[in-house]
């Protein structure tokens, strides 16, 4: 029985003529159906992205062979960088959190409705007040605690943890810990954060009170992959909320709260979809 | 000199394996360089929409008979029902009004700065208060007051109007008065309206007046083609703004007027574009 | 020691001259210190409505004889209808569900990470589908499975079981069930119903597929205190997220269902706060 | 005949106990009906903020010696910061441009249109571009061209020409020129501007196409009062829109327009109202 029941391609490369044709007649060639094809051309940079999905069903490319023969009868001649995902694996994801509970428990109630095919497999903190809730929902806990002295060796046991379980993707559930350089090496636009500022206003420390400091009408959440820099990486989904002079820090932390929820389960769910296309500093987000 | 740069193809169809790859690769074969692409198919009817645009340069099929020769190679056995455009080619607006000037004065600017590429010859009022606007900016203003005896007499007189003066569409910029089944058959999903709610919430007269008795806590506009159905067009775009319990009915107005004039410009801008497919009561806005 | 910090009047009745010094001469002849105020005259009906919090530290009058001085001082001779409370009260909430998982999730984690104050003494569902959810969090769960032939017999248990636990609001956090008149007369103005549109539009059953069916580019979602009249109850909050012609079904249900935490979430907390003032159909919601 | 109908009060100082029944005491005996009355505590600060707006007929005391008797009786016992405005006054309101018409003509067709009670006795351009507008409107337009060498000189004769007209604020809309500190001093929190990013986002120039370079998924526009730091003055309004990665500068560039007409004008319209506060470099709008 093939499980395996569509396939999605996420492709980009610089344009030229007959892009779309190449890739759409070698699915149709081989009988399979689209059911969804995204396209768009960068004008500025002249990039061409696209994103194609098709019935594996009557494919006529067993699954196992299809980027092999992709690559060598289409992508090679016309220098596509392109990744293969199948709608049926189920991807492995890992909740890095500290103290703040609201993000955590709004990805793991996900998880449990159902509204997300993903596994959770464990999360890690670098604090134990979570691990109640992790307990909870009967996921293991991990507690890292972190300090200027054991960083690279605590990170160094994480990834082993990680690489042992297998772990596709991280989701940075407000982890107030900057992880090092070589450890966001290891997943490259694989590790989520959610900022909870309206990037890039407010990056580091402290958002909410700069926030208010400045007198600003709105406040946002960001989530974005992280890259070397702080705060600084491919930006993945935003959204605000309005702001009225009554409102104190507090508030500002309440309703930012709300927002930060949905904003990083919105970068989630297109990450699970193959939806984001990284280029440069810069995503395609497909939806 | 060829003044048609782009052409842009409107297309749906049942859906079918190999749409993508007949449309794209017709261009192809005739040199035609893509430079937009949006194709979705509705799950749920099994319908096909794309909207194709490519550079008219270099194109081996001379404008003029691109619409015959993609019917013949492409369209016909397909069952692809489609339009045809030139980005080079202004369409021609009439204008509608009463006695609320915002609208009209919105539409009028956005001409003048040149946001749009569109000719408005003249406009209409069933009363003469905004003759003065229409003298402001140059542009011809007839009056057509309209009561239970002459309605299909002053229609008629419009019509010959219009077509004297080779209008492609008509914008009702908060023009209070229902238009006749048999004058809006004459231009099928070509009369654009501006309702001031969230249809289908508060259909006919006095929304904001019904908004404030019921309680709402948002305010809506929409802007949809006119069908035979008063309000019930299909609708192309709308947008909200949240209130307060202080707003009364005279701040509903004033945060509506504001509203109407975004939302009847978006729609007026994506008909501009040739982005709107109309399939049954809905549409398709390719943005 | 004395747990009631401060105090809230809610307060409405038609307007006159010296209502506000009225009120808040009173607090400061006592001693209060007033943290809050909040006043709106509704200009059609020409009626007074305030919030005010204050402090109970120093306060002349003892917690307890506030209510009856304050009617006997004020209220009585300027017709005021109004409610007192102690931020220290801690109220007690009921959640009714059904099959649907979100809003229960998200209304126990609220009160699980500390934000908000609020007692849930138990769970009643018509199915037993989300007990299991109950018992994760460590809440008593009941379950009254309601058909044609026993529904009073069944609210009438309900309504015991609420007493018993001495709850004071009830929120259907999508409970699939339309409870009966003398239900909710039991609970006026406290019952708190989320539905899945943006009311007046798309009421009963089924919003999503019939916002899909008109071609909306928008959908909302709706909290309001249960009345006798099916989705008619006073509006407490409402939000909306905008489509594009690519959702289908599922998605709106998708999309829909953060807004219906999230607008759900809103009303409660406003009404946990004190923050809302019923008046006819409406609400006065001080934010 | 007694012009001047309502009265609005502006004030803030320390907060202590009593200042509420203080203005209203006095209003009350005086026979003044209130009509609005907003207040509030920044709790952070510790300062006390209010709007009152009380009906002249029948007010005891002449609108000419009102200030005057409140500062006396009031006023300078609680240390207060005040100031009066009569809603019967019609400020009168300079507009500086330079190329770009949109904000410009959204202002004049309000104007025009009876949604504001302003009078606009002259527009000032850096560049003759928009004279036709200003003559299409019947307004007079001066052209002061600024270069390195003739600013200062430049300023004085523009200050001139705003003193002679009796100049009560001025709005930039879309002027693309730094005042000289000099200059913003003579027109202290009476300078409105329109930036068209998301403050404190993109400062300075250019802002969308620094917002495209980022890769946000949102932009948005700032009004603000103008302070001697460029783009750091107190911010009175902001919005936003959210975009796709469909959209190039030129498309930022086209929805920004639409928020910075929507943001400029609602600042203006709340400066009209005399519902802004300034304290420090933050802004309480009551609205």
């Amino acid at each position: 029985m093939n499980r395996r029941r569509s396939a999605v391609l996420l492709i980009h490369c610089p344009d030229r003529q007959g892009l779309v044709v190449a890739v759409t007649g070698f699915i149709q060639e081989h009988r399979g159906n689209i059911v969804h094809l995204d396209e768009v051309v960068d004008g500025d940079s002249g990039t061409f992205f696209m994103r194609v999905e098709w019935e594996l069903e009557g494919f006529t490319i067993p699954p196992e062979r299809i980027a092999e023969t992709f690559q060598t009868a289409v992508a090679a001649k016309l220098a596509m960088v392109w990744s293969l995902y199948f709608s049926e694996d189920v991807p492995r994801m890992a909740i890095f959190v500290s103290h703040l509970p609201h993000c955590l428990y709004d990805l793991l109630a996900r998880r449990q409705a159902g509204e997300w095919r993903v596994d959770i497999p464990l999360i890690v903190g670098n604090h134990p007040d979570l691990e109640d809730v992790a307990r909870r929902f009967g996921i293991d806990f991990y507690c890292f605690p972190v300090d200027a002295g054991n960083k690279s060796r605590q990170e160094a046991a994480e990834l082993e943890l990680l690489e042992r379980n297998r772990i596709d993707f991280i989701v940075l559930a407000r982890y107030m810990q900057i992880l090092s350089g070589g450890f966001v090496a290891r997943y490259p636009n694989r590790i989520i954060n959610i900022h909870h500022s309206f990037l890039p206003a407010f990056p580091g420390a402290r958002p909410y009170h700069s926030a208010y400091e400045r007198g600003v009408k709105i406040i946002g959440a960001t989530s974005h992959y992280v890259s070397a820099q702080l705060d600084e990486g491919p930006i993945i989904a935003q959204d605000v909320i309005h702001l009225s002079h009554k409102d104190q820090v507090a508030d500002l932390i309440r309703k930012g709260r709300d927002l930060e929820k949905t904003v990083l389960a919105r970068a989630v769910w297109h990450h699970l979809q193959r939806r984001i296309l990284v280029f440069g500093n810069r995503t395609v987000v497909f939806d």
